[in-house]
């Protein structure tokens, strides 16, 4: 059976590139990805990229509107488009920007990411998560949390994005397990929540800590006091415990909304239960689409 | 000039090797180093490291002792040394191992490191760096602060190592300057007191904050507020100020005698300075050495 989509949405991520083959209604039809994510590519690379993700499925005949969002409109990346600031609701097309294309059947609009001025910070991507989660619930009033290798704390109000903070707990626990001395003590699993609790409590009261218990990790390991799981399980604790004690404006009294990959946001579900935080998790892998289908919809409101 | 040393000193790290040739009165003659360090090595490729570095200085006619401390005594280095507990004195000949050599005329003596079980910590090296310490000032009590990959702060009293912690800071920084995606956005020199000082006080005040303030650093250099120096100098700062904090019962009230590579030793210097503590340098050169030659003269002493 050809796929013909109505249209193509697009997270175009510094690893990864994703895409969403759409009908009329907004519903999805089917999804592909590829590597070919933003870090990877020149400016000239980015349309060749796309069509080998979704040539196959554009028409002879009429140019199919490609909605993206994510780091294919930073500085590096196909076309720079500039950041709208907050407090702003996500952007609508008429925020986007055409990307350069040499294929007559395709149409490629870029959409900008949000900035904050004040502490400085920037997102690109997570801004249609969260439009997304108002596609589902218009009235939402709140505080989004996107983890990942840069997770955002987003507090939503009047369908605005108010403010937000970026953590960079994802890439510190990626480097630290895979590329420091922690590589030899770090397992490739962490299933072992009481573990984890207990090195969340740990980061979240003694944050000043965190080199010292990392070295800390090590030396259990060396001296036959810790197995590879355990370890696993407290790098990540003692990260995300951390983060939890700098969000606590974001969570304090609040329902989280969660939207991250379902390991990992699972991870921060059981963190915040143990401070009694209630919270919902939302597959980024639906979020995202009904995101783009929002954007493609309406403009960006007022801010 | 033919060199002819009465004995060997050697510094074997991670990933350097460092020899330094001694005469009689425990003098320095010469030093030479390679970047044969313990993790490019397999347990048989160490006899011929070293004999790269030192073979044209062994006579022909009797073997010459070489003292070594660092992590060739590590289980993953060219014989396993048992670790000493603190409270303990470094360690002396008394209590070094003979490595297993070919060589007629090489007799090889590795020194213990030292650990700790509670917290779990260990080290291989720094112990014989408190020895030199100790060797130019025997009545030596107080902190001293060994910055390096791994920065160690320990607390001797009566010539012992009585308790010391291990903060992974130096490594954290490489990897967040190299790897991460702050390399984008740091630069290779920090020349920037200012920034460095500030970032030193927001470390230790707002620990918590870390991963937020590492992501700032990205932010503010996207958004055209930082330039690369500062950003360097910031992240230097963030990390320090988060160890003084967890450092706090080593330093408070008290002078520090800081063992490290002259740049690194500077900026524990400076931040130490910014909280009224008064700080005396060494040199690691000096130092290492005059610990090994304190190793070979005495023995451990009682624990």
């Amino acid at each position: 059976m050809t796929i013909a989509p109505d249209w193509i949405a697009l997270d175009w991520g510094t690893t990864h590139l994703r895409a969403w083959f759409m009908n009329r209604r907004g519903e999805i039809i089917a999804k592909r990805e590829s590597g070919d994510g933003m870090s990877g590519l020149t400016k000239d690379g980015f349309e060749r990229a796309l069509l080998r993700l979704i040539r196959d499925v554009l028409p002879d005949t009429h140019p199919v509107d490609v909605i993206c969002c994510g780091m294919a409109g930073a500085r590096q990346g196909w076309i720079e488009v500039p950041y709208l600031s907050v407090p702003c609701c996500p952007p609508g097309l008429d925020r986007a920007i055409r990307a350069p294309t040499g294929h007559p059947h395709l149409s490629v609009h870029i959409l900008p990411g949000v900035s904050q001025a004040t502490p400085p910070d920037v997102m690109r991507g997570e801004e249609t998560q969260i439009a997304g989660v108002l596609a589902a619930d218009p009235g939402f009033d709140g505080v989004i949390c996107l983890p990942g290798t840069h997770c955002k704390w987003a507090e939503i109000s009047g369908g605005r994005i108010v403010s937000f903070r970026t953590f960079m707990t994802g890439e510190v626990f990626g480097l630290l397990a895979e590329q420091s001395i922690l590589r030899h003590s770090v397992g490739a699993t962490d299933a072992h929540p009481a573990a984890f609790a207990e090195a969340v409590s740990e980061g979240m009261s003694h944050p000043a800590e965190f080199t010292a218990r990392l070295f800390r990790l090590r030396a259990s390991s060396l001296l036959g006091a810790q197995d590879p799981a355990t370890a696993r399980a407290r790098l990540s604790g003692l990260l995300i415990g951390m983060e939890l004690a700098a969000a606590r404006r974001f969570w304090l009294g609040r329902q989280v909304v969660i939207v991250g990959e379902t390991r990992l946001a699972e991870r921060y579900a059981q963190a915040l239960a143990t401070l009694g935080v209630a919270t919902a998790q939302l597959d980024p892998d639906k979020v995202t689409p009904a995101g783009l289908a929002r954007a493609r919809m309406g403009g960006s409101g007022t801010a």
